[in-house]
């Protein structure tokens, strides 16, 4: 039986300024189930919002309240990072990553948003008729709105169907009219938790070279591919990475979900050596400086947005990637509980006629980490979406992560084991009333 | 005699990718001062940036180290800033300037560069052909750069031969033609710490409603015109702001000044409820939301920059405001050392052939405080700054500023009692060798 009535839940839609729920933002879905909390006490199973819920690191929280005691946050920090979070953010992508990054070309940004935000303008304005960004998606929605900010256009294609080898084909399909500037992807992916394997960078790296374009790879859930252990710095196995087949690389990580350190804003944009010091003469023209890469980037882009980031949380940064490498940290270990999650919250879905929508890399099934997808027989990712907030259950649809599968994203980041009774209880309940129609 | 060889200069200039030192940035200028100090040891006198040099307020720090130690930096703070900062900055408004701005209209930005640069995209986006910004100049260079990121268009004059009633017919003439969205000046102004009186502000304000462009007021340097005391919460004088005579403003504050908090980077755009309310087709078109225009700016356009401020910063700032309306942190004495450094500064450069060049406002002299201008005879501000230079003096030239009067601008902030004799001993020397010429 349904928790909430139709009624009820188009009222809270009007009530939030949401027109229709099935293609509601994450932000919307925010709002949507709050105030059907509010209105009627009932607790809404959160599988909305990816948001941190494990403890700050407490390693950067002494490092930034000891900065704060020695007056760091008086002066201006260096725009482009304090020396301390660059040497660190070098050695650490050294350290889990095995690339060669040097320290000038780690630039700390204000939530790795701020690093696509930044990177897309750079990327864009660099060669005049190369100024369009390409997404293998599903993806981060977020992105796409940045390109609606800046008024840059974007083309798109669903990587479901265009696994391994024959993501060539698709690729140069997409960037044979050499309009591209930017290839972005997230992985671990985001919505999907798929991970591309080592032959589908191959394949986007040396494309990425043939047609000069800039690989952006979002690395938000660095390392948090549970299928190996990836734990030991300085250790194969290393996480895949695009900068192994090409120089066109900006990488963007974050602190927001490894250190559970989202409210500080603070993460990471780590540009390809080569790629810093390539002369873009359209650079130059249009900031008057030299139209080198990486500086104009830092100078003449992300100052003109926040002149720098928080010293504080740059300090705490610094230091929790610092003891990572040293193995004083296992942030992979801290943030096992997401996996755990993932695996039982899978299990209750697909006992009760659930299936999960992206399920396989190439040549292995998915792992278990911060996001999944979940389908339901015939059910569109919208009506789908609609139907579960009926039964108490908030997520977003694939729809809006520029996904072509029916079904919806799940995340586990709220999903504490005292909702684990309420989940199971809404999913066989939800099963109960829909299965006649699923078979 | 010259500190420094033209030759060193040149070889300054070189290494430091700047092409001509005579129209150097800020930031071009800090690294040549800090080469040449380096590469022959003699220290520079350096009144190029503007970076605080007192002691970061311990209040902010206290509360900071307090959100840190209760795990506030762990989740996502809300888009539009954490209900203690907006409260906060609501009262603040109220009880230095005598304005009225509900909570929900002040929001916490990264700095007020991201106040500034997300308001230029929202502003000029709100009308179809109404998209240029006017600055009312000298000012903030970044400002400018941040319009060549997005590749805004806009306009400028130098206020210098319009103050008082004459500024109504300028300013007419450059609104007439209707594609002004943004009109823009700071006040205590940077760099020429000229202060708009009441009946300029009346013009702007009237004027900006005749032609629906909207007023972005930049406050940085919040009630630090030290000639009225302005530091009684809820009592006249209060701070002069054109929020009085029109419905469409948005003031930006930081807490970079006043609090010593540049290293934080956190600062407030506060948007005239009126404005916030409005309904924009134009925004809802792009955005494809219902184009009101304060949740079109936080939800659509913050946000996609940098997802929220750092949360640690927030409590501190919101702290800080709350104790400054309460009469416990009296911030204007706290700053006015800048003034002192300032009456000292402008002594030693006046006694020497020096003049203030933008020395009035309509009714009284300007007062002391974070910057001033200087000219020398009839040397261009190219010409004085690299002069200057040779001396072991830094400062930007008053070009870079939009101003069209000969000079450059003098920063007190790293003017510290142990540099006043270096100081007055190379104002001497450089008068010595430059008399004759400017008589």
């Amino acid at each position: 039986m349904k928790l909430f009535s139709e009624d009820i839940v188009e009222r809270a839609a009007a009530a939030c300024n949401v027109g229709d729920i099935s293609h509601a933002t994450i932000g919307e879905m925010v709002l949507v189930s709050q105030w059907l909390q509010k209105e009627t006490g009932i607790p809404f199973v959160r599988m909305d919002q990816g948001s941190p819920s494990l403890p700050q690191n407490r390693y950067g929280i002494e490092a930034e309240k000891a900065a704060l005691d020695r007056g760091e946050g008086a002066a201006y920090p260096a725009a482009d990072g304090i020396p301390e979070v660059k040497q660190a953010a070098s050695k650490f992508m050294k350290a889990f990553m095995d690339i060669d990054i040097s320290p000038r070309a780690c630039i700390p940004t204000v939530g790795s948003v701020m690093g696509s935000f930044s990177a897309f303008i750079a990327c864009t304005q660099r060669t005049p008729g190369k100024d369009k960004v390409l997404f293998i998606d599903p993806g981060f929605p977020i992105m796409k709105s940045q390109l609606r900010v800046l008024g840059i256009e974007w083309k798109e294609f669903d990587i479901f169907p265009f696994r391994g080898e024959s993501l060539r084909d698709e690729l140069e399909r997409q960037l044979s009219s050499g309009d591209v500037a930017v290839i972005t992807y997230s992985s671990p992916n985001n919505p999907a938790w798929i991970c591309l394997e080592e032959s589908e960078l191959e394949i986007i790296g040396s494309l990425a070279t043939k047609y000069d374009a800039i690989v952006l790879e979002d690395q938000a859930y660095f390392c948090m591919d549970s299928r190996r252990d990836l734990s030991h710095p300085y250790k194969a196995p290393f996480a895949p990475t695009v900068a192994r087949y090409t120089d066109n690389y900006i990488i963007t990580t974050s602190s927001s979900k490894i250190f559970s350190y989202a409210g500080q804003r603070i993460a990471l944009t780590c540009i390809s050596d080569d790629l810093f010091d390539r002369r873009y003469p359209a650079l130059d023209q249009r900031y008057h400086n030299t139209g080198v890469f990486g500086p104009t980037l830092v100078a003449a882009i992300m100052y003109m947005i926040t002149s720098g980031c928080t010293a504080s949380a740059q300090f705490g940064y610094a230091r929790m990637m610092e003891l990572a490498c040293e193995g004083k940290i296992n942030f992979v270990e801290d943030t096992k509980a997401y996996a755990e999650r993932a695996e039982k919250m899978k299990r209750i879905f697909c006992n009760n006629g659930f299936n999960i929508v992206y399920d396989r890399d190439v040549t292995q099934e998915i792992g278990d980490g911060f996001f999944f997808t979940l389908g339901y027989g015939g059910l569109t990712g919208e009506q789908l979406l609609k139907e579960l907030v009926y039964y108490g259950i908030s997520s977003i649809s694939l729809g809006t992560t520029g996904s072509r599968q029916k079904g919806v994203r799940a995340c586990t980041s709220r999903i504490t084991d005292d909702v684990f009774p309420l989940l199971e209880e809404r999913v066989k309940a939800f099963n109960e009333d829909h299965k006649q129609k699923r078979d």
